[in-house]
């Protein structure tokens, strides 16, 4: 049976050829530790790592590549900024779209630093009123934490009215972008955010592994260090080095995934954002259409389909989520996530808790005659 | 110019060719996020990381497939137990022969959380004596923190003592792995320790950007966790989950990097760890017999060649080690790390501190023409 992967919002699936062939050839042929040896073999590695680093920094608007921190996914990135900015008693404004990896570190901090937190009524169609922000401003809050799109319903977030405000209070803030960067078209150059979180293995469609932080100068002496240890720099120091990106990256570097991600960004360079944002947003929006036309199917989320990522989530008047999406996986091949997608809070908000929802998220590799027979077989499964 | 790459310390090269057409077959044929899904693809990402589990934990003894956690690479272990473990004003007994894994997680805690740590006297060959052990316990020794091998000198430290005596004294010790594990030939039956770091990248000869942390059952519940957020499991829980390996895994894995460690794992059971070994070894006794004839060569650390790994860190009457690694890299093609190997205290034990050592790593996949041309090189340069 053929197999269609509409589970993009998980991880995009197939990746580029090329993102394959990187990793392979540093495999094969580089293979060794950047930083770890003056070699010629470990100064490649470094240049691929700077190399990366510069990539990054220019797609999120120009940002200088030491304020590029590599990790290996978007939660270990958010768990450096909570971990590492937040004091005692500090007081954060968030929002109920937050994935676990936001809500989770949080909670830690709520018991163990007496932080607290509100969260900022955001409606479905991902907008709050800026009066609501300066309610719950309080003089000990210390960052804003605001998702860019949810995960759940795919709403894009009114990212710009937050960072517009946290500059204008100077609060720094912190940008999600899990489901976001990469693979949209987005004006990142006026996304001008303290702290934004990213990872390389959903909109940049490079390998599972890879992810990290851009980190804003000024906050670099504000922010402690997460892991400690090796950095192949200063070794003769006892305590992590203060340089960049060192502070943060401790250890050995997810080298070939790095290679994948390098290669993954070239790739969307090489294409064109606008024709990727196009490909991805025709497949979406055909789906869309075709399941909203159908009886006993219900999308959850905003009306308005154009402020949307790749993400459609549903629930059925007859049917459990969780029972669709087996038949669906099991009889037709169609791959799609059910159930909580890691953002309780999200659920409770749309009315879709406990049970939670089918997520299906078509992405830059989906084909239209894909689409087209998942809509048919939602027709025949749910109608 | 033909190279040889000695530098086996920092990363093993090559890698087997069944790690990467692991990576590869992976990245084109699975590439789904294992437990963010309930379809089938995601489904055999999952089968692929519990076997692999399965599989360390066989190695290490027949240890249970929940009490390994993977982590990007063994730094990340090692902060886990030091930042998660360890409370206020605990007292840690370790080495100098520690990584500046161990000694800048250790030192951060010492300014944060008042924590102290004595360092326990170990001799160039690897020994102690329990009295100083004894001398160096207090009410508040709440772990024990031991190299298995020295990543500048490679002495092989008699951990088995280190362990037996924390276990009758009722005291959790931590092993570091990052020197030995995979390649040599060890009883880790009897290396019963609360806690093992390992990497992926040096004896499994896997990827970077693996590893990982055995945690023995009963240290669960006093170790908290490190990095929270999405699990993939009880999505509705705001704090981490407590169930294993979860609690210790975050955000999404490196999985290509896992199915190469899977690959690389059965690659060792299949050639058999004895013939690793010993091929290993007889690498490393002929580049050490060869060097030992040279005049102005002096290696470093014990007289006993046979309880060492196979790591020789050199310095030189006349040169400067520095001088020597950029000569033999740049003319002969012989990669090896000059410097302090992110483990500055070992240097200051040794006498080698601040100028370092060159150090030369022969691996598994090394031949004997290439150890004779290293000699051959260095007689020609040195003396």
């Amino acid at each position: 049976m053929d197999t269609i992967y509409l589970d993009n919002s998980a991880t995009s699936y197939p990746k580029p050829e090329p993102v394959i062939e990187a990793i392979c050839h540093f495999m094969q042929h580089v293979g060794a530790n950047p930083g770890r040896g003056g070699h010629s073999s470990s100064l490649s590695a470094s240049r691929l790592i700077l190399e990366t680093r510069e990539l990054i920094g220019e797609f999120f608007g120009g940002r200088s590549p030491e304020e590029v921190i590599l990790t290996q996914n978007i939660t270990h990135a958010l768990n450096i900024v909570i971990k590492g900015y937040l004091n005692k008693n500090d007081h954060v404004i968030t929002t109920k779209y937050e994935h676990n990896s936001v809500l989770r570190p949080l909670n830690r901090l709520k018991s163990e630093k007496n932080i607290s937190y509100d969260f900022l009524p955001v409606s479905e169609e991902g907008d709050f009123d800026l009066n609501s922000l300066d309610k719950l401003k309080r003089d000990n809050t210390r960052l804003i934490i605001i998702n860019h799109a949810s995960n759940v319903s795919g709403v894009i977030l009114n990212i710009k009215k937050a960072i517009d405000w946290a500059n204008y209070n100077n609060i720094p803030i912190m940008i999600d972008t899990a489901q976001t960067a990469g693979s949209y078209k987005i004006n990142w150059q006026e996304l001008n955010a303290d702290f934004i979180g990213f990872t390389g293995h959903k909109g940049f469609m490079g390998p599972a592994g890879t992810g990290g932080l851009i980190i804003s100068n000024k906050m670099i002496e504000k922010t402690k260090p997460f892991i400690e240890g090796g950095t192949g720099s200063k070794s003769d120091l006892l305590i992590q080095p203060e340089l960049l990106p060192d502070k943060y990256e401790a250890g050995t570097q997810n080298t070939p995934g790095i290679a994948g991600l390098n290669a993954a960004i070239k790739f969307i360079k090489q294409k064109g954002i606008e024709s990727i944002d196009k490909k991805i947003k025709e497949n979406y929006r055909l789906l869309h259409q075709g399941l909203a036309e159908i009886n006993g199917i219900n999308i959850v989320g905003p009306k308005n389909i154009d402020n949307k990522v790749s993400t459609i989530s549903l629930t059925f008047d007859e049917h459990d989520p969780a029972e669709i999406g087996f038949t669906i996986d099991k009889n037709y091949g169609i791959m799609a996530r059910t159930g909580l997608h890691c953002a309780p809070l999200a659920h409770k908000s749309l009315g879709t808790y406990p049970e939670g929802t089918l997520r299906l998220s078509p992405g830059y590799f989906s084909s239209r005659e894909e689409i087209e027979k998942t809509i048919k077989t939602f027709k025949d499964i749910v109608s």
